[in-house]
């Protein structure tokens, strides 16, 4: 662009990116000599540059500032990263929707406040994670989009009287944008605040999958089994099978939301324009990308990895879990809610006084709670046929996820 | 709804609608009896309702739970709220930008690192604030869509057998989509977390700009004045002028910033579906809301009402501000930039040691300096110049902000 | 003090003070009329002294600033809450103790990675809270000897000529130290930070708590039935009883958090002394107060009147989880640790093949894996002797939770 | 001690010890291999053990869970960090009180609200901050003392059969405590957040130190000067001098923030007793220790550099900051505070009116609003009289700093 724009002569341009790119080489080679004294990694390049091919060297930095070239820095990096982290994201769907389809007819109990609910189907269940991530991608994709405007051009906070053509650095970047305002340009790391919000809310959702794997894979609910490389057993209890890596995970939620409290904390009061305190963003963004990748990556593996107990889960699933369906029969047949519930707490209240459960009633002794409960409504007592009436949008019947799975299908 | 499905009778319809309106108008009136029994407002009104026409009201309550109803209320609510805020977030953009057209030609020094840097408009600085929220705008209009999206229907998490029509009652209530997964209807909170990110950075914005205004109305600044409708007196000092209301503005960021870490912390860890834990939602929206709304309100009518210093502003933007200046003009005449950043550094450590400045000097002693300085170089020692000439895309030129302002004129 | 000090007369010190008491009367029968031209507490008490005694009511600030006055209220009501947190700490220990006292020999499984570990007894496990609670308390008493520090004569910033006794106002106040420098006696809020950080800890500990007591009570666990009293049913879900109690104070947990935040981004940034921003202080503490104080008032209740069933915890505390004891018997005589680990593992491997378990194993199939076992090694897969042993000091044994016992009795 | 209780034999030991001692230098000579199948430091010392001494090598775990080793290890490694913050904070009180017997008659204008209030010595000023380090070391000394307490013979949650002597390895270590309850040493990481939250609270006060420093340097105070060795200069503008690492410091205060944050949502919700979530201490810690270690060392260094401008300071704390001393002189002569405080309003509007100051008022002009001004009243409108009436305990007179120099002397 500056050889467009007449600020290099060809000859020079053609210098200075052979020597970059010898530049580059070294780099990765590992034998470029950093030194202390250029401050930052901009001078040591420019040093060496003018090492290398002298005089041209000395243009490198025309019409730009090292706060202008940071905001550009961080916005290519995140805009890539970003990218990386959609990537995962959509990866942790397919694998949940894959399972899902897996398991369309296994039945689990629905929990709320920890006790046994109502059955649903457990692809149901992998399905609400679906939701959530599709949130997560929806975030970053907006976040992303925040990130991916140019600022080259915006000069240490006030623009500059050189004639650059911006729009040319922005495609050769790929860049849709230029930022609109200098000031704003070099003081802006709302994109960072934006994706950090992305990651901790995620984070929070891998928080809450743990949670419930490493409570499904307890003796107590024994709903899943970890196989031996997502465990690590104990050196003083031999029989222990530890599901470390989702308390990493989880734990790993605090670190994120630290990150994103760590760069409000840095704006606030923050007067315009660049601030050094601005800094702080990049071992924000590193510390949760370290955390949330990696994260995403292994539930990929995991889900797939884990080998579950479906008739433990079933087992689980019955029981006073179908009350529920019992009080929608009454109410189907007429009687007002508020009266159904009370019917059905009183059959739940005796029932369980015997030392029995629902599945064990007869007709008989439902009707004599209510004569609305016809012969149909032992059928209501089984877990199979009461999710498989859950018909409504969104619900749990192996109907109705088929039908979700078939629209989630192309993503 | 549940008429029309066949859930109620048209007869029960009419009486459960007369009665629920005139509990309305009984709880506007003050004359509604809250009883600690009743549980929640839910239970309150159903009771009431049943006291007041018997049988029907016990069929209130059909096809939904607490959790799918408080996950509605809080989406109602939060939706209208942040409709509320775009408004006045949009109202501080128009006052910003009626007063950046005042304030094209007036000069004021940037700044970075607090440190006086270059010259750029005032306008341009206010500009600067319009591009931050209008990317706060974007949020909320983002987190507002993920918002409202329908819940009813999900039940306690598991649906419902009986026959909802979803769609309708999102029709009327104003929803374009309902959710997707019952579990995730009444265990989401992000659409909450959503908000409160957008707040949280919002507040930031503001915690910035309250910061300036106390920086520019300092003596040691001297940029502005604030009228004694928007300052306190101090009790012991009767000469001052406290921004006491800036401060508590920039107070209330820790505020809202800790309102969005406890929603995320309540979220962590927590397994599907439904958890009390959730109840915490409501404070945390209604303390930030509190904070940032009469803020932006106070906001914009204090920009109006505070009275700038246009020749303190002019005053403190020349002298060594302008050296960037010179260094482009040399850059534009062919010399390599680090070579003429070399070369102004040098005339202003001279121009320093001798106690002038840099529009003292005369275009002989530039030239002494470097012979690439021509007559027209003395021009680019006054700030009108310097600031004229920055008329690239995003800069503080005149010009450039007043096509930046008639952009950004229809919103 | 003012009257001593000679800045008051003996007339004016009495009446002075007895409309004080006549305004306190008002204040408290809700006779008295706020104007919000007042601005604020202090300023709406002296213009009602003044309309009662006149001349002698505006010599009532003298020697004070609202800025010192609202650091010594703060001070005042903080010392006074920590002092009834710390009494609520100490009924809760109480209350911990003394229901391990009655499960000194109860047999619970203790968990790691939430899998069965090892056998501990219940007692033992309830006097970790009471650790826990000894350092909250430990926290809460140092926070509340620096917020017992004197202000006032510091007056906005830089004290008073005025011949102020300030030992004698701190002495009448009940405080026993004054603040040694009076810019930071009007820019301090560490104090508020100390209680916010000791606040979040112990509700951090509450959540803990929580947590496990809705785990203990879901139906997987079974090891506590939560009373009636303490839970809450289900609209839908009539068998439902659910921990909503506990599942709030999990969720306030955010809460506090987000308050200390709040209060650590007020104060970061602030230059000295005083600034209006501090003003954020006083709802975050009530916020505070207002989740911790009613948890640890209802935790003392609810840990009484839960029902334990000992059966049950016994039950989950054998088979496996005594492969430890196992493996330590073998180091008594004299196998090194690292071989008995493998011994062991592989017992429990072989075991586990067969769908047998540690308790069925005789002493001939031990002795198959290794000589070392003798005829007292069948005693060890008792989780009573296992336990029984554990008498190192900090450990499970039940005479080893008696002595601890003992020791905290007197506290 | 395990040969002392006899689960070592004399050769073993022997044998042990010289073994460690040759892994510890290979590991400080960088020769020892570490190999990822070791899973952690502990397993790959053992390893390593085994390879060069066989058997007794195999017993070096007697006793011990990688749970309470770690419990361990992190309370060792805090216990000595904290000591060096210590000291870091006792050599930057050191420099202030230096700095501060410099300026004991030094005056500036104190603040409020970012207004000048009234005149203060500089060593006053400088003293408020010797307050706050004051109580933050007095924070980390309690810390540290409930760091200082040695889990070892927890095992893994359970204690040990084994007859460890604990006290024994407390001394040994330099503890002087032993934890008291086993499932709480490996569960307890409140240390962590002890050290966490006092270094966020010291960092806080960094902050504050880092923006009244960078207002200073600011051209608008000019209170002080950077040295060219703690500031840096500008790419594009060579007339900069900006006060990066201020502002470095002061960002860090985010950071040091998100890492408490992080570590209490680590703990929250999580139950008893070890989980691997607590692993994320260990980072956290370092983090914090990354931001606070070099901040405290560097403006140890700073404070001393600094270049301060005792002229333009005096010159900015005169004129109306003087308003209060003249209203206390009315109310020495029995003029009722609220009274005075209007004379002197009256007095400050007046003479701004008239673009004068009030050092310029005669006593005749003072005697028309009151004639309670004595010939003494002129003397108030001197800074340096005003500032040395301050003796209040507490105050800014200097007579009164040197008395608080001397209490401090010693420390």
């Amino acid at each position: 662009m500056l050889a467009k724009v007449g600020l290099l002569k060809a000859s020079e341009l053609r210098a200075i990116v052979g020597a970059l790119e010898r530049i580059e080489s070294e780099i990765e080679q590992g034998r470029f000599k950093f030194d202390i004294a250029d401050e930052d990694i901009h001078l040591a390049i420019e040093r060496r540059l003018i090492a290398l091919i002298g005089e041209p060297g000395r243009k490198l930095h025309t019409g730009r500032s090292r706060n202008d070239q940071i905001a550009l820095d961080m916005r290519l990096y995140l805009r890539d990263e970003i990218a990386g982290v959609i990537a995962l994201v959509a990866g942790l769907r397919a694998t949940l929707i894959r399972l899902a389809r897996r398991h369309v007819a296994t039945i689990m109990p629905g929990y709320t406040h920890l006790q046994r609910a109502q059955p649903v189907t457990f692809a149901h269940h992998l399905l609400a994670y679906v939701e959530m991530l599709g949130r997560d991608r929806e975030r970053f994709v907006q976040a992303a989009a925040r990130t991916a405007v140019m600022p080259l051009g915006a000069g240490a906070l006030a623009g500059t009287t050189l004639p650059l053509d911006r729009r040319m650095v922005a495609r050769g970047l790929g860049f849709k944008a230029v930022t609109a305002n200098s000031i704003d340009a070099v003081s802006d790391r709302d994109f960072v605040v934006d994706f950090l919000s992305a990651a901790a809310l995620t984070q929070v959702h891998l928080s809450r999958m743990s949670e419930e794997i490493i409570l499904w894979t307890s003796t107590e609910f024994g709903f899943a089994a970890l196989p031996d490389e997502f465990s690590t057993g104990s050196s003083m209890m031999p029989q222990k099978k530890n599901p470390d890596l989702l308390e990493l995970i989880r734990g790993k939620t605090g670190r994120v939301i630290g990150d994103l409290v760590a760069m409000l904390t840095v704006l606030k009061g923050l007067p315009l324009a660049y601030n050094s305190d601005l800094q702080e963003d990049k071992e924000r963004v590193f510390d949760a990308l370290d955390a949330l990748k990696p994260a995403l990556d292994l539930f990929a593996k995991l889900w797939t990895a884990l080998r579950f107990d479906a008739k433990r889960m079933r087992a689980s699933a019955g029981g006073f879990a179908l009350a529920t369906d019992l009080a929608e029969y009454l109410v189907g047949r007429g009687t007002p809610f508020r009266q159904a519930h009370e019917i059905v707490g009183a059959i739940v209240r005796e029932t369980t006084e015997a030392g029995r459960t629902l599945e064990d009633l007869s007709i008989a002794e439902l009707r004599q709670h209510s004569s609305a409960f016809g012969a149909d409504a032992i059928a209501m007592l089984r877990a199979e046929n009461s999710v498989a009436r859950r018909t409504i949008e969104g619900g749990p019947a192996p109907s109705t996820v088929k039908r979700r799975l078939k629209e989630l299908g192309g993503r």
